[in-house]
C-alpha cells in the first residue's frame, strides 16, 4: 500500500486561492518528497485543469512558486499548479551535494539505473505518476486535463514527459529547455551518472531525439519561449536544434534581450498558462 | 563631493523594460549600498514617476523584486521601481549580524544616533536623499513625482518617510506596517538601541504619533492593506490603531485570510502601484 499522507508545511491566501506546501513520503524515490501548490479560486465540485511546472537547476518547489508571478493568471484561468522539487534531498547517497549540476536539486526529471543513484532518483516516474495520482487524490484536480511546463532542466523535463505520456498531457511547454541533453554537458554528466555509459539507454531521455522519433504519432501541442541573451543557449540548450525540426506541433518564439533568469520566466508566463488553459479548457 | 558612482551587479530583460542591480559607496551610510531597480518600457527622453519600495526585516534589496510579482504593473502603468536594502552590511559593528530583528537586515529606515550605529544606520537619510537623488542623476525619473511603499519594517519607513516629506512623496502606501514601533517589540528593541532610551527621540519615527501630529498639515493620501490571518498583527503591527484615527487620509483594507507573506502582497501590490500612479500621473 502506498503512504499518501500529505504533511502540510505551508499555507497562504493568494490571489483569491491558496498557495501551499506539503512533504510526504514518496514510494518511487523512497524518501521524503516536498512539491508546492497553488490551487485557484474554485466553486465547492469544481474538477480544475492543472499544470505541473518543472524547475531547473539548483531550484526547489518553492522556486517557481516565489519567483514566476504566476499565481495571478492561474487564479484568472482556474488553473492548479503544481511545483515538485528538482530531486530527492538527504538521502545519504555519497556525493549527492557535491556538484550543483548533478545530485540534489539536478534530479533530471529522469528514472535512473545505475547504482547508487537509482534506490531514490526516480523522477520520472515520480512526477508522471506518483505525484499526479497525489494531486488528484487531495485536491479538485480534473486528471483528464493536465498540462506540463518547465524551465531549462525542467524544460527537458517537460518535453520527456509530455512526448511519453501523451495519454496524461494534452499540453506541453518550456523556457529555454536543455533540448538535447545526450550532446549538451550538463546532460551528459547527469546520464552517464544515472543511467550509465550506454548512450542508447539516455535517447528515451533526450527531447530533440523524442520530438523526431514522435512526428506523426503523437499530435500534442508544444509552446518554448526562448531568449537569444541566455548565456546557457549556446553551450546548454540548443534550442535552434528543435527549431530547425520545422516540426508542425512545435511554436518556438525568440525573444530579445532576454536571459535565462526568472525575470524572463516571468515576462511570459502568462503566455504559457493561457496556451495550457486554452487546450485543457476546450 | 558625493561619490555617485554606480556598479552595475546584474541586469535582466523583463516586461519589456529593464530589471537591474547596483552598488554603490554611499555617503550616508558611509558603506557599500546595494540596491534593485526596475525601469519600465519607454521613450527616449521621458520623465517618469517613481515608486520606492522598503522591505522588511531579513529582506535585501532583492526580496521584493523577485516576489511581489510588481513589474508586470509598473511596466503597463509606466512607473520606476526602486527597492533599497533593508540597512548597511559588513560595517563591522560587533553584533551586527547577531540578530535578525536588529542590525543587518533591520536598519528601521532611521538615522541612527546611538554609537556604535550612528556612523552607518543612517536609512532615513540614504532612503529619502542620497538614493532618491542617485536614482534621479542616473534613470529618466522625474523627481517631482515619487510614491514610496513598504511592508512591515518597510510599511513603517513608507509612512515615516512618506509623512515627513511631503514635498517629496506625493503617495504613500503600505502593506502591514509595524504600525506604531515605540510601543511594540521590534520596534522598541530598535529605537532604544539606534536611538538611545529617550523616548521622546522615539516619536519622530513612529507612523502612529506621525499620523496624529499631522493631521490637518499634511494630506497625503494613504492606502494600507492589512490581512487579518497575518501572525505579527497583534503584538508587533497595530494596524488596527491607525484605523481607530479615523483619518481622512487613510484608506485601510481588511483581508480574511491573508498573512504577512509575499502571496500578499504580490496578491494585493497591482491595486498599490495604480494607487500611486493615479496620484503621481494626476
Amino acid at each position: 500500500m502506498i503512504d499518501t499522507e500529505l504533511e502540510l508545511l505551508e499555507s497562504h491566501a493568494c490571489f483569491g486561492g491558496v498557495a501551499q506546501r506539503y512533504q510526504h513520503v514518496s514510494a518511487s524515490c523512497q524518501a521524503p518528497m516536498r512539491f508546492s501548490v497553488f490551487i485557484p479560486p474554485h466553486q465547492s465540485g469544481d474538477k480544475l485543469p492543472v499544470v505541473t511546472f518543472l524547475a531547473g537547476l539548483t531550484c526547489t518547489d518553492e522556486t517557481f512558486m516565489t519567483k514566476a508571478g504566476a499565481q495571478r493568471y492561474a487564479a484568472e484561468l482556474g488553473l492548479i499548479l503544481v511545483a515538485p522539487d528538482t530531486s530527492p534531498r538527504n538521502t545519504r547517497i555519497p556525493g549527492e551535494d557535491k556538484d550543483w549540476d548533478f545530485g540534489s536539486g539536478a534530479g533530471f526529471y529522469l528514472d535512473a539505473t545505475e547504482a547508487p543513484w537509482a534506490k531514490h532518483y526516480q523522477m520520472h516516474h515520480y512526477v508522471t505518476s506518483e505525484l499526479s495520482a497525489l494531486i488528484s487524490q487531495h485536491f479538485p484536480m480534473s486528471s483528464q486535463r493536465q498540462g506540463i511546463c518547465g524551465h531549462s532542466m525542467g524544460g527537458h523535463g517537460a518535453l520527456v514527459c509530455g512526448l511519453h505520456h501523451p495519454e496524461q498531457y494534452q499540453s506541453i511547454s518550456a523556457f529555454a529547455p536543455v533540448s538535447a541533453p545526450s550532446q549538451t554537458p550538463w546532460g551528459q554528466k547527469a546520464f552517464s551518472h544515472y543511467l550509465g555509459p550506454n548512450q542508447n539507454q539516455w535517447r528515451w531521455y533526450d527531447g530533440l531525439e523524442l520530438l523526431q522519433d514522435s512526428a506523426g504519432t503523437n499530435h500534442t501541442p508544444i509552446l518554448i519561449d526562448q531568449g537569444r541573451d541566455d548565456p546557457f543557449l549556446e553551450k546548454e540548450l540548443k534550442t535552434e536544434w528543435l527549431g530547425a525540426l520545422r516540426d508542425d506541433r512545435l511554436r518556438l518564439r525568440w525573444h530579445e534581450g532576454y536571459d535565462h533568469s526568472y525575470f524572463f520566466i516571468a515576462s511570459f508566463i502568462s503566455d504559457h498558462l493561457a496556451f495550457h488553459a486554452q487546450i485543457l479548457r476546450s
